[in-house]
């Protein structure tokens, strides 16, 4: 075989740390405020949420944190994940172009997720804590944390977004399968859901209802805490696995560092899983190293949004967050890709993206569903909408490096399969999936809605 | 880390040669008859089915016969498969038993089907073949071929049994995605279909009117085959790379051979392609490795049938095949697990059988979903339906060597994820499966219908 495809490391080869990109960011990150106060909050507030252990690395500076044996022996079930170069798509690209692609797709639950589901399951289970609660609209989310919770010994009481769970039924039986109780959302069961169901019996039910609910039953249970699938600073640590398996793999292949590295973007880790290891190389070496975070067309808070503190929920529970924002009661529309319709980026990505660090390409919807059948035909495997994004981007690239006659090496995050979401390729077969057009009024009416505070430009 | 669990192989390492077990077999397997003439039929008979050099292999007495290079870098897409070692089944079996097994989920189509569909479209598109029809009942089958027909530039074309067609859009959808033309059956595209529509225009369709539709349509046109995929000597040759790359992963993970291995018994490719390689070891070195077929208990060939010639499918088309059978006439429950609702097995399996060279369980299906479930919870992956089988075999071997108290070393194949089977667990959560009890009257009036020719006892 002269062409290899598939990169593969050994067990042996899993990351011994995340890595933690505070520790090199030009710009520290901004504190989040208490809502009330408006001042920094401390640890204490968020104990009732989260273990120690976690609040700990939300505001950790230390370059390289170690990955607890534990939750290294729970990667082994999927990981390392391999990294492909796509000689196939090369070829219907007619690229000179090197593509690679990390695959987190066969992942128990088949998305990038478990890499944080199971580091939270693990230290919530090391505190003491018997129960996680958390929400979820499509279920991705959800059926990585439940998997966890599983795999550590911890109950799993799991928030569904009502529409979804009735729509989706096949990613609540999967978080059964493993054990979690799935509840839908509005429900009887919080003060939160019974004030909404009294006054709309019938609601759909939104992610931020649910988020108020798993935060009900979290902060009402000494025995019990919550836990978040993206946008906070630990979770992204958390997944920085995957770039840095990426970089030993690319070593593995031949490769010197990529020109640019692009991934799918909704609340940041996805996108900090592949990039920051990369980042790392690019602000310690000076490393020319372009980072892309895609995001639908849709719901641009990285393209079009405005950088000032804002809510992490709908309903403005959480604390002030500085992110880039479409303003937290910005509703994005229904597109297929239901894991980025959030209308805010966390903080590591916001500053890095406000510093000029790392650039961002909104993406429509058409486009991304004619990357990823290309790509299906190609290489074989179906993406998720999601995942459509990183390869309608670096499809872009690859056109770009055929037009500028350069062997760019290209490498991308297929973040999950698409095994749940062929009806979102069958609308698009269908023809029903129009361009989107999201007009600059709708932005503006949801920022003219902010109230929260603005950050100053010398920031 | 101390506990080794995935076991990898580089793509150098994939074999070079599929194993033919017709070589080593105590009793070669009787010749395919014509119907007609009850004599065995020539290559000459098969050749409007099939490309010359699938016909070769299906008479091949060959015992090594070389892997095409092209079959090859197409396998590198998926291959070589994981083989892991369960220790959290293990452990949540309490037995002394190393279990070990071979995770065929991760291809394309998430099965290990395409391990002949690959090959089966290299040698259609090496003659000049531009077209592959086919059936398929609950999809896994046509969605492979959909697959290896796009990676070869083939048209594909599917008939999906009309019940399964309503039923299972995204498996339907998954073909469309890899630009196969999926057609629901009984068709108007055929006289098969049309015969059979003008008597019942509602038609559920059935596996047999499918191949008949498929096989009238490669008959009728010079550029076109057709192609099974299971129970022919060539698809279960396709698969013995299976076999032979666990018998590397277990050296490298320092086992001596394994003391059973186990997999689900359909037509008998699945298990073939685990088996027989280590029936080589058996055959021709006397090493003591027990060869354990798990077919389900409401269609049980191998445990409750005869040992005589029968058609392969329900209409009465094809040629005569010596087979443990029910009966070609005898309909299987509706168990989730449609890809072993099958009435007989191949002529390689069926001899084996005969000879006493491998052995045959039958499970109930109540029981395969229990085994689904905590293997599941264990190992993170959610099996589907068929694979379930050799779970549950596993289990029960697991549980005899805890009586025993001895570390015997088990090895299953683990066929498939369960992606899109997710409505099964929720009939098993729901109470809906109940332990299946076939009588021998219903074996009874099927085999009674049979007027094929017997094979004498002393073959």
């Amino acid at each position: 075989m002269t062409k290899q495809r598939k990169i593969t490391l050994s067990e042996a080869e899993i990351p011994t740390h995340w890595y933690n990109v505070a520790a090199d960011m030009p710009t520290p990150p901004l504190p989040p405020l208490n809502p009330g106060t408006r001042e920094p909050i401390g640890p204490e507030m968020l104990a009732p949420l989260f273990p120690m252990k976690l609040i700990e690395q939300e505001v950790s500076v230390e370059r390289f944190i170690e990955i607890p044996e534990r939750v290294r022996e729970a990667y082994t079930l999927w990981r390392p994940t391999p990294l492909f170069r796509a000689h196939n798509l090369e070829r219907a690209l007619d690229t000179p172009a090197r593509i690679y692609y990390k695959y987190e797709g066969g992942s128990p639950s088949g998305s990038h997720k478990p890499n944080t589901a199971i580091a939270q399951a693990y230290y919530n289970a090391e505190q003491g804590v018997t129960k996680i609660t958390t929400e979820t609209g499509a279920g991705q989310w959800g059926s990585a944390l439940a998997f966890a919770c599983q795999m550590f010994g911890l109950e799993c009481e799991v928030y569904m977004v009502r529409i979804s769970y009735d729509q989706k039924p096949y990613r609540k039986l999967m978080m059964n399968t493993w054990g979690a109780e799935v509840i839908p959302s509005p429900s009887e069961r919080t003060q939160a859901g019974r004030k909404i169901l009294a006054e709309a019996p019938d609601s759909p039910g939104s992610l931020g209802i649910a988020i108020s609910e798993a935060v009900e039953r979290a902060v009402a249970d000494e025995g019990t805490r919550y836990s978040l699938g993206s946008v906070l600073n630990h979770v992204l640590l958390h997944q920085t696995i995957i770039g840095q398996e990426a970089i030993k793999q690319l070593e593995k292949a031949g490769e010197d560092l990529p020109a640019v590295v692009i991934a799918p973007f909704g609340g940041g880790s996805n996108f900090a899983g592949l990039a920051f290891p990369f980042l790392h190389r690019k602000l310690s070496e000076g490393a020319k190293i372009r980072a892309i975070a895609c995001e639908p067309a849709s719901c641009p808070k990285l393209t079009r949004g405005v950088f000032r503190y804002d809510f992490g929920d709908a309903v403005g529970m959480t604390p002030l967050l500085p992110m880039y924002t479409l303003g937290h009661t910005f509703v994005p529309a229904k597109i297929h890709a239901g894991g980025l319709r959030y209308h805010g980026a966390g903080a590591l990505v916001s500053q890095l993206l406000r510093d000029g660090v790392i650039e961002a390409q909104a993406i429509d919807q058409l486009e991304t569903f004619e990357a990823g059948v290309t790509f299906a035909r190609a290489e074989g495997i179906i993406p998720a909408p999601e995942a459509n994004h990183g390869v309608a981007a670096a499809i872009r690239q690859a056109n770009e490096a055929k037009e500028a006659g350069e062997a760019r090496v290209i490498l991308f995050n297929l973040c999950g399969h698409g095994h749940f979401d062929m009806a979102a390729y069958q609308d698009y077969f269908d023809g029903k999936l129009q361009k989107h057009a999201l007009s600059q009024s709708d932005i503006d009416a949801a920022l003219a809605k902010l109230d929260t505070p603005k950050i100053p430009a010398a920031v």
